[in-house]
């Protein structure tokens, strides 16, 4: 099986030079590319590798003299990470689902699912659960009762969907996600430690030894189009209202997601974000790797986060953050260069108060 | 199906006037409440959304009007946070499970199961296993040797239970959790870069090429009474003594717990929480999201430590902690102010720096 | 079932003293040993509790007067620590896996499996895999097309292994790993917030709504020899060349290593960091808790990381690392210090201030 150079460049929506009907079996780095592999080479640090190695097609950065490098056939592209888009999405193999409904399954007669469908062994599939068309559900799958999912859903092995949870078209879960667990909510029959901190900057007052009763969720999740949950990523039920997750928003590996959370169009959340209950968050959000997000507190339209920042208050639309607490980028840095020379000033300190000191006296 | 404002009232402990035999369907946000919902309208602020809503039966704060509020009936609560828990829980669905044993279980011969259990499609359990009365367990869940649980436990989907582990009554462990897990333990032939940073405070000497050696975890996991784990969180088997967590402990998404760590009664660990190994948490301890405990530390009874604190070394009883590395609330926001001052600080020092070297040459 | 002391000395390659036939069913700490036991008392502080306790077999520290501890026999280590890997891997009783494989296994026919496999319940291995000799696969694990794992291996329930995953030999992964997910790689048709914030210190200038697009995961994961993976940790696969884990590396729980990752020999990655896209790791690299690396940098070989320092540049050899942004430990600690005093600092400041000012009045 193979791809054609001019296959290739129509998909990308590139221009072919070269021997154009030149065949390639997969993608390569320049370093590995044999002579059947289509070599990603775009920007001009590659050049070098591409003349010493053995690629004969490759993808080009553009202004790229395709014949110095030795090639027989190119295909040249303006935005490279772009194309990279549509290029994987061509000679992506899928995921490893068997055509059909395996006769393991165990599934419901009360569910609907769409033309089309691939399920895998050992998945469950609850009362009056309804999927769109075009659905490939990996093994070891469970979507509870009630559940709705769109069209051309891609669901990978071990992927828990709670009940009643509502899903667009698109949708992608990696493996071992959890959709729809109880939001994490406790409460003391009087104030607990935690609101009398809260009130009181710190306090926490007398303490009561006190259990936690359980506040369960009625709420749902619901989920938009075009979304994508990581592997091991958690998404809680709201309590009443649901927790939300707008369209074309993606969630990296082991992002926990709190109840009642909105978040919404176009986000990006890395490994290990977590965002507390309640709290919600605008549209094209990115939070970088291990970033929080308190509760109830409100992170605005654009907000760029950068790795492991803290936002523990209201973050105005646009803003770029950084550090913990979070604060403007900028601010951070200036922040943090100040701190590298902080032993230093408290030496020059000690000895300017030295001096004062004496030329006080000398007065 | 319905709940009338009189049995809310009575699951509540609270007061209930107007039209008591009305009936709801379900709860609701004030602004969502359609004629046969539940208004939540727990403080003064949802007053105008009610009258202007169309709910006609509302949970209320104490000292509302509800006839001026346009209501047909409500039900008067002290503490709404506390009223929240009865009224969930009156309304709770339950898990999608259903009655009976799921014929694709794998059930051991030797398992003794209580009564009233229902447990869901590819269950495994294994042998020796004892579980009390009124287990729900639902699909893919797998239990192994020797591990025995308490009754009315609910284990999600997918949740992994180790071997010769020890559960209390009342358990909840949401989807995809997995308890009694080996340790994170391994030691080479000599001393590691890790123990010589620790003896010598960041100076690991030598440099030693050597491979980690296993420390297999004899130890198990015993939990108490009325814990929860929240989704796809990990408690790892002790090495020689066990794991425990105790009593009424609650865990959310996420969490990791070290071998050999104890943790007390009534505490609450937050989303992405991390005990390292031997570390020991007291009574009604409160870990807000993200909070790391280094290992062998010890973290005294009611420490509150606020999200994203980072405890590096023992915490006495009471304490109110935030930041990285962990200190009193109070004085890590103090530092906080003064750190946004710092640029500024290092400018003003500068001049005065050059004023009194000019005051010193008149002189 | 039981070990003499003569068998266990034999396993740690130790000592044994006294009544070397005596036998001892299991390992305990010196306060709870029953007399059946082995008392673990690796250091002198164990003396009174094995004076006052039950024991009468111990491993003891070297130079101990087993005798004067109240003993019938002992077994005398020189590296403590180093002693537990050999006495839990003896006195280990495996993991809850029934010899042979399952009726309800599915197994592709083009599967090859070596001899001697265990593998539980519902276990999914796909088309064409491949597994050496000794293979023990817990229950509802799934392994998809194409992947290939070596000899002596163990998988734990409901680990998920991607498509064309390479593995080698004496690899462990505890439950509800997931290996071979797809890359967090996304792109937008024009500059995306976070290309203009990296490449502007922080200014995202003008906001473009766009969408993001996938860029599909082609490569896959390669692991070592020897590696270990922690419960429901997620390793990404590369999106043209493989994600890779060099010999000997062990990683804790909820671990999340992106797509292209390098990670080299013999490193410790505890439980909850997150190595982001593309950054590569050395050997003998240990990160601490929490700990996160960002993406497309360097940790050379040799760099300790303590718990929660965040990398975001690289790393150069054998450094030791604190804080968030990462510097040299000795470094940080010193800022640590002195930002405990900035405060005062602040207040000494102005009273300075104050005091030169005066002092310049009375030039």
């Amino acid at each position: 099986m193979g791809f054609t150079v001019k296959e290739i460049a129509a998909a990308l929506g590139a221009k072919a030079v070269g021997d154009v009907d030149l065949s390639v079996t997969h993608a390569a780095e320049p370093a590995d590319a044999s002579p059947t592999a289509l070599a990603l080479a775009m920007n001009p640090d590659y050049g070098d590798t591409l003349i010493n190695g053995s690629a004969q097609v490759a993808v080009l950065w553009d202004g790229a003299d395709w014949q110095a490098l030795g090639l027989k056939a190119a295909i040249i592209v303006a935005r490279p990470r772009y194309a990279m888009s549509s290029l994987t999405k061509l000679m992506d193999q899928g995921p490893d689902i068997e055509p059909g409904i395996h006769s393991t399954a165990v599934i419901d007669p009360t569910a609907e699912i769409g033309k089309n469908a691939t399920i895998g062994a050992f998945v469950v599939i609850g009362h009056l659960v309804k999927i769109g068309d075009n659905a490939r559900i990996a093994s070891h799958v469970s979507i509870a009762k009630g559940s709705s999912l769109g069209s051309d859903i891609l669901l990978h092995a071990g992927v828990r969907i709670g009940p009643f949870v509502s899903i667009g078209d698109r949708f992608i879960a990696q493996a071992n996600a959890t959709i729809g667990g109880d939001g994490f909510s406790f409460v003391t029959p009087e104030k607990s430690s935690v609101e009398k901190v809260r009130e009181n900057l710190g306090d926490q007052g007398d303490i009561n030894q006190q259990s936690w009763t359980r506040i369960y969720s009625l709420g749902n999740v619901e989920i938009g189009d075009d979304v994508e949950v990581g592997s091991n990523s958690t998404l809680d039920r709201g309590t009443i209202r649901a927790t939300r997750i707008g369209r074309g928003t993606k969630i990296d590996n082991l992002v926990q997601v709190g109840h009642n959370v909105q978040i919404g169009e176009d986000c990006l959340l890395c490994g290990l974000v977590g965002v507390a209950g309640s709290a919600r968050i605008g549209n094209r959000v990115i939070l970088g790797g291990q970033v929080g997000v308190s509760d109830n507190i409100f992170v605005g339209d654009d907000v760029v986060a950068g790795g492991a920042t803290k936002i523990f208050s209201n973050a105005p639309a646009g803003r770029v953050l950084l550090g913990s607490p979070a604060m403007k980028m900028e601010s951070q840095i200036e922040i943090q260069k100040a701190l590298r020379r902080l032993p230093r000033l408290m030496r020059q300190f000690s000895e300017l108060q030295k001096s004062v000191s004496k030329n006080g006296e000398k007065d």
